[in-house]
This record gives structure tokens, C-alpha cells and sequence, in this order.
């Protein structure tokens, strides 16, 4: 096991009722900025009862962050805060309006000009942020329970991460019973996010780290087993529940710990998502079945477990096991609905491939635990999708 | 699933050489009480490395904590901290010494004259505690991540637990390499109550958490396969990291969200360490295969699942393999050399039956997950041990 330094202080308040338990969290004193996304809260009833638990509040509102929150728009909500002397931030929707808080949050105290290209490209550290938090209704992103977000800049076509432990919520609020109404294709969406969170982390070399393998895999084989309920019966309150559990523990760090991390599908899936739009766990399931199967020699181990701890096969064989444990995620994600070829986006492979090897050639990256997907490799990659 | 709210705000630094990241953690400006045991830390080690590391510091000592911190010792330790002024307590050993300075830091700003008898047996709030962490070198009781303890008081033979999130250690360092030297006894004594802790979290009825189930199991699948390495290579690093990550997320509460408890287990066996000053994970050892045979049908699927997805049985009877989970439970701690009858460590089974029947009579408890389990079912389960 490597050694690790592990934080993470987000309160979670968990079940139904949860969103009424927001005024023991807020100081009343503090003028509060509500921040979502494109109104689905106004639809779903969140609003309401966010607006109803917060009477009193010195409250203003901030809607309109986009599906791969885009800093033109988190700029907009900071010119906001320091107009009006926000002192506390409440993001409610999903994991993307979470995010835009987030970058919000730091830029507010940022002093330079242009926090996007300090922060997410220049890698300046975030020295302070606004305090936060949060009412999530998506299980997706896991950004409730980390310090990470994603934010696209449309200018630049861009889609970069940052971390800083100062962006963690404070607490995070998540009621099942909102999810009830999620369209299905966003419950997919999560499902399949999820799912590849955790092979982002799973998925490497064996560093002899047995409990956080476990914890993984149980994440993989709760998805499993409760994916098919969410869809039949959108209104099963406990498979609702442990969807979104899983989501949260799917990114909430534990089970990183100690272990290499891969997040090579995610940097290709960005670029595919920043260049054609597409949701972000459509762009996953695309790419990750043809990732493994192109470092599937230095995973086999991984994937074999796999195969055999998740999906029940016998196959004794590592390279063997680890052909079917990547059929068996694709079938999965098809299983549930989620289309996983480029074609089905009607998306060309070469134009996509061309694009991105010649992005990723200027930044010179080197993906993977073990640094080895480069601009040829996601070339090939994306090729195959 | 039902509700929760969690929140474990305690940082981790984790791995070799975490000891000398110390002083990254503690403001240099602070009085600092370094507080342990009975002196093994000066035989491994750890004690000279955590003095150098703090070299330059405004740093007291007190050491004498004892295994089943004693109310008495403990404030001694608060006497000193007023009359000194300190600021800030580092727990350095055992989770004794870790429970012990839990309480210290709690009593060291209590008004009341009786901090043992308003928090412990009245229950009282605790409001305000001195800042705490830890260096913690025995995997056992997971108060690194915790915000519990338990002491004991030997004017009264009492041994009481309380909790607040007052006293989460801000820090904990773990450093496997300072548990190479323990001696067998004590190694084999977490990794029981290690075992222990999460079945009294696991082991109750079902309420569709598939996820915390899984993990639970996780934690006793890791245990069973990591246990006899560290017995028969005490130097194992990677074996002897599983085994204390599994204690820490044995008792840190991520299993337990959502989920009901149980510990009757701890609360007969705490009576047997207090009367008769036998190690805590002997007394759990003892006592839990007769408290888990006593309330098998409540607890049949539990069992059963435990036995399919740790023990491997293939049974489909879920009673019948309940029996052959709890079977395989004791098998499993003889077989890492932990004694599991009382008679073993002579002691009178119908005298502590007898005893035990009485105080719980007169406290009137009623333990475990659906409070079944009352003074005589205490009698009949110490009678069978």
C-alpha cells in the first residue's frame, strides 16, 4: 500500500426530510447566494422546499449553471457575490451546478484576473474560497463529498479539473425522494459515472491493498444490482438510496486511498465532450471499454479480479478474465440503455481521434497510473471507439 | 436504508515516516501535552522520533495511562493541564491512551466537579473540548477516526462510553512499521476487535443497504486473509497496513450509515473486563459467539450472508448457516491463537453470569439492535460462555 494523507470534512445529512434540516447548518446571519442550474429544481419541487426551510435568510439567487459548468457563466455569479457581499454559497441541483459553486467559491476570493487560466490551467494553488455547501439531486458526480470540480470554458473549448480542499461543503444534503423524477436517461448518466469514478481508482496495478479493492468492487456490485430497480420503479426509495450512496462513495476518495489512479477515460472523455457535447458519462462509456482493452495486459490483474469478484466468472486465466470482465461492463452500460460507440452519437472516430491526438500532442500529456496513454494512444483509442 | 448524518472531519497521514509530518500539523505557538501509556512507545521507538519531531516546541508530558483508561489517571492528567496551561493534547500509543485523552480533553474544560459521572452516567453534553490528535500505533479499537471513547473508573468497577464531535482527533498518524514489535497478544487482540466492531455494525436485520453490508464484509474478508500474515511475519509492512486501515474503517462509522447496531457484545463484555480485568478482546471473544448463538433468528440473514459471502459455505438454509457463520467465527479466532471460553481464563462462569444479571437488572438495559437483550438473556449468554 503507498502511503496517504486523507481529509474530508463534508458533513452528509442523508434520507428523506433532509433538505428541512438546512437552517441547523446556515448561520442566519450570513447573506446566502442559492445557486442552480437550468430550473429542473423548480419543476421537482427542490426549490420550494430549499426557499421554505431558508425563510428568514438574507437569501439571493444565482440560476443558470449549464450541464459541464462553463466559467463565463460561475464569472457572471462572482461579479454577483462581490456586488452584493455574499458570505456563504448554496449550490442545489447536481453534481454540475455543485461544481460551478465550487470554481465560484474560489474565484470570489481569487485576487488575480483570470482565476480559469490560474487555477485550472497554471495549477496556482487556491488559497481561500468562500464557504459552501450543498443540496445534490443527481447521484453522478460525487462532488458532494470531494474537493474536486470540472469546469469547460467555451472560448477556448476547453473542460479542466482543479482540486483544493478548500472548495469541500460544508455539509451536503441529499434526499433520495428527489431523484424520484430524475428523466432516465440522467439516472443512467449517474450510474455509469459512478461506475467508471470507480474504475478510475480500481482499475491499475496491484499494490496489495485488499480493503480498498473490496470497497470498490462492493461499489461496482451494489451498481449492478440496483441499476435495473431505479429503472423499473423510479420511485424504489432504497434502491434510490443506495444509488445515491454509491455515488457518493464512488468519488468521495476512500477508496483511493493508498492505490495508484488511472482517470485516462475521463481526460479523453472531456476532450469528446468539449468538442462535441456530449453528456459526460455518455463520453465515459465510449471511451473506457476501449481504453482497457488497449492497456488490458498492464491491467489484467485488476480486471481479472474483477471478472471474477463482480461478474462470477471462473476463468482462471488473467488475460482471459480480463476480456470478459471489459465485455461484461460494456453489456452492462448497454443493459441500462447507455450507447457506447461514437457512431451512435453520430460522432466521427477519425475526425475525433485527429482532434484529440493533436490537443493532447500540444500539451503533451501522459495519461494513466502509469503515464503511458499518450497523444498516439488515445489517438488509437478513440479510433477503435 | 434509514437517515443519517455523518461527519468524520479527522485527517489521516498515513505510511512510513508519517510520524515526522507532525509538526506540518501543530501550531508551533501552542502548549503542547504529549500524553501515553505504560512506556512501550520508549522501547519501539516512538517515542524518541515524535520528541524529535516536535524539537523547538513548548511541549509536557504525562505518561501512566493504563489499557482500560482509568477516570482516576485521567484526571491527573487535567489537573496538569490547568495548572500548565496547555492548549493542545497528542495522544501518542494505544487506543487506551487515544480514549484516555479523549476524555482529558473533554473533563479539561468541564465546569461541572464530576465530569465522570455527567458525561459518562448522566449523559451529559459535552460542549467544549481542548483540541486533540494522535499518533497511533495499535490497530484495534479505530478511536483514531472516532469521536468516542470508552473509561473506566475503579472506585465503582465501571467501565462507560461516551461520544461527542468534540473530541474527533483534528489528526491521526499511522504508521504501520511501529506495530512490527507488538507483542502477539496485542496484535492478536485488534485484529478481534477489529472483527468484533464491525459485526456489531453488520450484524443486525436487514434494511436494503447493500453497500455498507458489502463493505462490512469487505473489512472481514481482509481480516481472515491479512490476520495469519502479520502472526507469522510480524515485519509484513503491506499485511500489517491492511490490518490497522481495517481498524480505522472498523470503527469510523462509514459502515454504519444508515444501518441499525447492535453492540450487546461490547456492553456484556465490558462488564467482564471491569469485573474481572480481563483484556477487552478477550472479553468480546468470549462473549459473541454465545450472544450471536442466543439471538440467531433475529439475526439469520445477517449470519447467512456472512457465511456465503466471507466463509464460503454454498448452504442455502439461512438458519443452518447461521450456525455454521457463528462455528466459523470462533474457528477463526482460535485459530490466530485467542481463547474464547472464560474458563480459559478462570473465571466462573455462573459467578459472572450472576453478577452481571445484577447490575443490569438494576441499570434495567435492554441491548442490542431491537433491545432484546436484557439482563437474564445476559445471564443465559455468560452462562453458555
Amino acid at each position: 500500500m503507498y502511503n496517504f494523507n486523507f481529509c474530508c470534512p463534508t458533513r452528509v445529512i442523508f434520507g428523506k426530510g433532509a433538505i428541512e434540516e438546512l437552517p441547523k447548518y446556515i448561520d442566519r446571519n450570513k447573506k446566502v447566494l442559492m445557486i442552480y442550474g437550468g430550473g429542473s429544481i423548480k419543476r421537482n419541487g427542490v426549490y420550494e422546499r430549499v426557499k421554505k426551510a431558508l425563510e428568514g435568510y438574507n437569501l439571493s439567487e444565482f440560476g443558470g449553471i449549464e450541464p459541464n459548468p462553463k466559467c463565463e457563466t460561475c464569472m457572471q455569479a462572482v461579479e454577483l457575490i462581490r456586488r452584493e457581499g455574499v458570505e456563504f454559497l448554496l449550490a442545489v441541483g447536481g453534481g454540475s451546478t455543485l461544481d460551478g459553486t465550487k470554481f465560484i467559491a474560489a474565484a470570489a476570493k481569487y485576487e488575480g484576473e483570470n482565476p480559469y487560466d490560474d487555477i485550472m490551467i497554471k495549477g496556482i494553488e487556491v488559497k481561500d474560497a468562500l464557504p459552501l455547501a450543498d443540496v445534490i439531486t443527481l447521484p453522478a458526480t460525487g462532488s458532494e463529498m470531494n474537493d474536486g470540480a470540472v469546469i469547460s470554458r467555451i472560448a477556448t473549448s476547453e473542460k479542466l479539473p482543479f482540486h483544493s480542499e478548500k472548495v469541500f461543503p460544508q455539509f451536503s444534503i441529499i434526499d433520495p425522494e428527489t431523484t424520484f423524477s430524475l428523466p432516465a436517461r440522467q439516472t443512467i448518466n449517474g450510474i455509469v459515472d459512478t461506475f467508471v469514478h470507480v474504475m478510475e481508482q480500481y482499475c491499475t496495478f496491484d499494490v496489495n491493498a485488499p480493503l480498498q479493492d473490496d470497497w470498490a468492487l462492493g461499489i461496482l456490485r451494489t451498481l449492478i444490482k440496483e441499476a435495473p430497480k431505479v429503472l423499473s420503479n423510479p420511485a424504489d426509495y432504497d434502491a434510490r438510496a443506495n444509488i445515491f450512496w454509491c455515488a457518493t462513495c464512488g468519488l468521495n476518495n476512500w477508496i483511493s486511498q493508498g492505490v495508484p489512479q488511472d482517470w485516462a477515460t475521463h481526460m479523453i472523455g472531456h476532450e469528446l465532450t468539449a468538442f462535441y457535447g456530449i453528456d459526460h458519462a455518455q463520453s465515459l462509456a465510449i471511451v473506457q471499454p476501449r481504453l482497457l482493452k488497449n492497456q488490458k495486459v498492464s491491467k489484467a490483474k485488476k480486471l481479472a479480479k474483477l471478472a471474477r469478484e463482480v461478474f462470477g466468472y471462473n476463468e482462471v486465466v488473467d488475460l482471459k478474465a480480463a476480456d470478459l470482465a471489459i465485455d461484461a461492463i460494456e453489456k452492462f452500460y448497454n443493459s441500462i440503455g447507455m450507447k457506447t460507440r461514437l457512431a451512435d452519437y453520430e460522432i466521427d472516430s477519425s475526425e475525433a481521434a485527429e482532434k484529440i491526438r493533436e490537443r493532447f500532442k500540444l500539451r503533451d500529456v501522459h495519461l494513466g497510473e502509469k503515464g503511458t496513454v499518450n497523444a498516439d494512444t488515445a489517438y488509437d483509442i478513440l479510433k477503435a471507439c
